[in-house]
């Protein structure tokens, strides 16, 4: 055992992966970029291959009492196509790994395979291979998926530049709140198990945490409209988080206006019921798997009037910082906390 | 909950993932091969890129009383390439998973990661990606390699014929014989925390344990013997496992001699001290992760003479079924048990 012991929660997760990876360096031509983006970019020839890996624990990510397996299977797999679509690519196979207690038993191993291969008939991905283990103690599932992209269609975070427009895609927050509808609902069983679950004026919300999908239409929308990004990102741990990020890697400052932020009347209703402020639910609220993405200014008419992307804001020079600029006129620094503080830092699936 | 339910126990490992995965099929052109190799293969132009994954769990796949850190890492690494050399390629790139618990100090990662450090650097390979997260308890490391491999020349174990010839690299049952000594030693100390482990003279077997190689030397060589093997697989759960594996996928039968099987002086002695059977070690044992390969007879003068290559048996028609024939010349039927019962069982990375 090492002499000195430095607590993980000390050094927070960005510079925690920062330090364990700062001394790996790519050595082979064909490795494009690495650690710091939604996915590994490779080069296979004629197109980039696309490779993201997300690992997902029973306990941290997801509590099967309101998250049905089935659609656990489907949601493991949406998220890591959205890492692919978050490159501009598009996913074609995954590989499935998976640890299970004797908890656990086949026909809840055959509800949760469901779910994976209704995501695999949705999204047209194959499933390649795996491993299968068992575990001590819950469920862990580590989904990887491969992609292809063109070369000079490849969507990194670090091509933001100034003077680009923010976008991003459907609305925000909406995950969130129907976690914490769960939660609430858990609560209530747990004082109560006679009592039955209200879920069904939170259907949108509740929807959007248990069943996400990736917006592959959107990066197929894209392809027909001509339209590259200069950078993509898919907002896994919350929109500042995610602006973060494509700040960090292009060296640049964003403005985004509230006022612009696409948030659903059902999700500001229930947030505001649930005394929460719709705004920094969508703003720091994770797990909408929606794409933000940055465009050039000429761009702009491609996206104007497509119903379901938002122009939120402006990339800026990095000396400006990341600033929110309220409905009053107020300009706040936009702070960049993940809403799971240490319990998923993603090093290229963000 | 579903209502009936069956034990994972009940269906043993391999039954469960095919029973889990038989509805799945491949629909992209680009996947060459899924679910039942130690890699996938997909076809990205000239050359095919293989994918191959690993997930290990503390308490199941490894014990850190005496595996340290660094030696954990190192394997974690070589194992995954090791499933890219089964398939005759070259690995190049790692994406590394992890998930943690408290218990655990940014001191040990460093330990950790200086292993998946070493092995990058040994190997040759990038680590260009991955995804941490907290455990609720223990660690978890997936890891997926990606490598490459002329179309002519991938190894899949579908492709042994009857009369081929049955060879393997370096000796067997160490990695086994090894562990033996560890859980020894560990009871050992657990009951006189004074005593100091004895484990000199058991090196040799106590590192093929700890800190497997991947056999990349062995493909290197083949590939300059112009050998291409018509099967190969690499020993993760023991011989008699992947023998079956060859078998099953390829639809023929085994037999291997006993007075061919490689054993290690040192593992043959210290089997006998421990009172166990040296050939039941090489062939049920696990872990040695050599490569166990398949070669069309005319190949044979390719491999004599080669220190580190030894022939042990041939393939012969399926209805001949899989057979060890002793060195008194009974033929005693091959039983296809891993080592583990239901603790790894890997859809394409036995």
């Amino acid at each position: 055992m090492p002499e000195s012991r430095t607590e993980l929660q000390a050094l927070g997760e960005f510079k925690l992966i920062d330090g364990l990876t700062k001394k790996f360096s790519l050595r082979h031509s064909s490795s494009i970029q690495g650690i710091g983006d939604d996915a590994a970019v490779i080069d296979v020839g004629g197109q980039y291959m696309l490779v993201g890996t997300d690992m997902l624990l029973e306990g941290i990510h997801f509590d099967l009492t309101y998250c049905p397996l089935k659609h656990l299977g489907y949601k493991a797999v949406a998220v890591n196509v959205s890492d692919i679509a978050a490159m501009n690519g598009r996913a074609e196979q995954i590989t499935v790994s998976m640890a299970v207690s004797n908890r656990f038993s086949v026909e809840a191993l055959q509800e949760l395979y469901e779910g994976i291969y209704l995501a695999c008939e949705h999204y047209q991905i194959d499933l390649v291979g795996g491993d299968t283990s068992s575990s001590a103690a819950g469920l862990v599932i580590s989904i990887t998926a491969m992609g292809r992209v063109n070369k000079d269609e490849v969507c990194l975070r670090k091509g933001a530049r100034p003077y680009d427009l923010i976008c991003v895609t459907g609305d925000l927050g909406a995950a969130y709140i129907g976690l914490q509808v769960l939660n609430r609902e858990k609560q209530v069983f747990q004082a109560d198990p006679a009592m039955q679950p209200v879920l069904e004026p939170y259907k949108y919300m509740v929807e959007r945490q248990l069943k996400p999908e990736a917006r592959t239409d959107i990066v197929q929308a894209m392809g027909k409209l001509q339209l590259v990004p200069t950078a993509m990102i898919d907002i896994s741990d919350g929109l500042a988080s995610e602006l973060f990020h494509i700040s960090k890697a292009a060296g640049v400052g964003m403005t985004i206006y509230e006022d612009r932020l696409p948030i659903d009347k059902r999700t500001y209703d229930t947030a505001v019921a649930f005394n929460l402020d719709p705004i920094m639910c969508a703003v720091n609220g994770g797990e909408d798997y929606e794409l933000l993405f940055t465009i050039k200014q000429q761009d702009l008419k491609k996206v104007e009037g497509h119903p379901d992307i938002a122009l939120i804001g402006h990339v800026t020079e990095l000396s400006q910082g990341s600033h929110l600029v309220t409905k009053s006129g107020s300009v706040v620094p936009l702070r960049a906390q993940g809403w799971e503080h240490y319990k998923h830092a993603s090093q290229n699936n963000k």
